[in-house]
């Protein structure tokens, strides 16, 4: 497959490939005001699918989904909520733990309320000083959740819970990332937690993105904010909450490890066009034909799209299908129409061959399974290969020049942290040795990922 | 049926029972910065099963969904677009249509490009004197439309088609209420537009609530923006537009429509639960039962819920089911259990009877069906009884005490308009005699719908 010289090359420059994509895939723009981003159709469609797909989630463990304002009293981010509203300044949300909490002092109050899970899918604004479209922007898109439990395995529990069955599910199934699912050190830890989970995902260029992270907060917002329950027992007690992200960063991570130099690749699962039929030229007899395909493939339950723009030419045409990752092009023109056939284009092998009308829509639903497989089993690999076991930090160091090192934790330790934190280089999570998630912090065995970072 | 006290009546004090209804059934909170609103779970299933609904409809007209900034620069709402928005001082959104029309400007080029079609599901700003939650927020949900086209014919017809298909539609067949579909004057038309369509409801005190609104906006923006096209003669162009929008607000009609004085009535179209069984007792046979009458209504299609928190009393469960409206509540006890039976209690039309557990399925279904239309044909018989014909302004105004009245635009005029506004009463729209909705202003025979308004 030719490959089009519209994107800087990703080994070039890869930083620079990045914006290119979001440009040229219309995915983006930068807005007016300094670090704020503007979605455009094709990127928010992406946002659209990954919300859907984690609010069914989030929903299918037990969360409810609700509001909070985006005006909050300064005073309660110095979390001494007071009642003088009316008259003291409002900042813009940047998280929403502190008015959440002045409601849940006010919601909770007997054991049958709990637990109590709620999710906010809402705008946050953080001043960035190095603002980057998806990965760091002033103002982004984001769902937050926060939970109020009985007892500390409870919250436990459902903060695993959302890091496996929430997000990890999602990340590896649907966006086809094979994230790494750990514990962060107490020096990456959120500020306000006992405990950080995250998953982590290699990109192209061997650096990692921080996915989407889930919080234990033990009793620190409660006792802050007076978050107490009436237990069965008869006593008053403190609630133990959670708290778990994602944003439009993932729209960031899905570009960046899946994308390659003719632009995006997006995995079928989670692709808004999982095919598009492209009318080569005018003629009567073939649209007839591509209007046929197109529901076809939608009876058959594929995302089908029909291009019959054919007073733009055909090259133009195909590249932006490109570009944008569409996984499946189907290409009809009257000599292949008249032969019984139509081309078959697959973005993520990158096959182009003639495939008989009679099979196309089983041809075509095999190959969207096939390449989701194939983009996760890519990424897997990539990731396999480029995060060695190292013994030093010296290896460690070496290592993370063009991807991860894993190391054991006794090796490195807070120390050999502080120190390679100093070449910009930190501990992505913790894991068990086979790679699984650890339930405390103080295992002896344990292996830190580290690497550079986005 | 019982009518608990626990509400202010209706006849009582309206608006008091509005804020009661919003309180008791748990649907929203005033949030601590003035005029803000926390929206609830109970109250935002609401609104996410009307963004289902709005924007599937939004998608079958073509439209695309995109993000825009929150933070706009200061100059853009002076219309005088400049470069220096790294010093200057920038505006939470009050409505995107000057930040929107700033990339229109970039991304039109072409006729190729036309008609673009973009909407903004997202939250906006705008002080307000004198909140009341969900009418009137200082910060309040939406979804904005912006959409660009090479004609005014093209731009007319898509400002109508979304008042008809996408509006009307909606609120008519799944909110079931009958809006009145009609055109604004010049006095209340949005201030951009050259056109202002609205579709306009009767709430359950005789006053008027405009529920969402459809503007053609000419060349105005375009110019403003500089947004232009290369026409297929080869000559560039000014785009034509529209914008469109429904809110939160919706939700505030919703209840103030439907309400009666035991709480809130869900159309079960719209209704986020459109059953819930209740186990009245905990018995081992009874729950079985139970779990398998919420699963045959999910097989057959209807949102249903089980509540067997059999430590909260039965009748505290029945009056929250009654307060949140949920269309239809089915009881399951011992005693009913044994004879094969359960009592189906029906929240629009108020009746409370035994059904066999044969057949109670089928009876749900059909309740649900019959019960939306009812809940319509209450409404609109409410409304055609409160909209008088009348021939005179004192007749006008004395309708207008507890309801509408309809009066020929020949008679009101422009003064006569002006002349109601000193008694709080407005236009709420210009329609034709037969109720459909007028093509231009300047019909001679064109019926003004006057009365108070939210």
């Amino acid at each position: 497959m030719s490959k089009p010289t519209l994107l800087t090359r990703q080994r070039t420059d890869f930083p620079r490939w990045y914006q290119d994509v979001i440009a040229r895939a219309e995915l983006a723009d930068n807005g007016p005001v300094r670090g704020t981003m503007v979605i455009r159709p094709t990127g928010y469609a992406l946002w659209e699918r990954m919300q859907r797909e984690v609010d069914d989630r989030i929903k299918a463990v037990g969360g409810q989904n609700a509001y909070f304002p985006l005006f909050i009293p300064e005073s309660y981010l110095k979390r001494d909520a007071g009642g003088k509203q009316l008259e003291e300044p409002v900042v813009v949300r940047p998280t929403s733990e502190t008015i959440i909490n002045s409601f849940f002092a006010k919601w909770v109050q007997s054991y049958r309320d709990l637990p109590m899970k709620l999710n906010n899918w809402a705008n946050v604004v953080r001043w960035e000083m190095r603002p980057r479209i998806f990965l760091r922007t002033t103002e982004f898109l984001w769902q937050e959740g926060h939970t109020c439990h009985a007892t500390e395995a409870q919250a436990r529990a459902h903060a695993r819970e959302v890091l496996d069955n929430v997000y990890g599910e999602f990340m590896t199934e649907v966006l086809a990332i094979p994230v790494v699912k750990g514990r962060k050190t107490a020096r990456e830890r959120f500020a306000g937690a006992t405990n950080t989970l995250t998953c982590e995902a290699m990109m192209g260029d061997g650096k990692a993105l921080q996915m989407g992270t889930s919080h234990e907060l033990g009793q620190n917002f409660a006792r802050a904010f007076d978050v107490q329950f009436l237990a069965a027992s008869g006593q008053r007690e403190y609630v133990w909450q959670t708290s778990w992200g994602v944003s439009t960063r993932m729209i960031g991570g899905l570009i960046m490890c899946h994308g390659d130099d003719a632009g995006l690749r997006v995995p079928p699962r989670l692709a808004p066009v999982q095919a598009i039929v492209l009318l080569v030229r005018d003629d009567a007899d073939v649209r007839v034909r591509a209007h046929q395909v197109v529901s076809e493939l939608r009876d058959a339950g594929v995302r089908a799209v029909l291009d019959e723009q054919t007073d733009v030419s055909f090259g133009r045409r195909a590249i932006d299908a490109e570009l944008k990752g569409v996984p499946v092009r189907v290409e009809l023109g009257p000599r292949e129409c008249a032969a019984g056939k139509a081309v078959l284009v697959r973005r993520i092998p990158g096959t182009k061959e003639p495939v008989a009308l009679a099979t196309l829509i089983p041809e075509i639903e095999a190959a969207l399974r096939t390449d989701q497989q194939a983009l996760y089993d890519q990424a897997l690999a990539r990731r396999e290969a480029a995060s060695p076991l190292v013994e030093s930090l010296d290896q460690a160091r070496e290592a993370a020049t063009h991807g991860w090192a894993r190391i054991p934790w006794s090796v490195l330790g807070e120390q050999g942290e502080a120190s390679l934190a100093e070449h910009a280089i930190t501990v992505r999570c913790l894991t068990r040795p086979d790679g699984s998630v650890p339930d405390h912090g103080d295992q002896p065995d344990l292996i830190a990922w580290v690497g550079r970072a986005y």
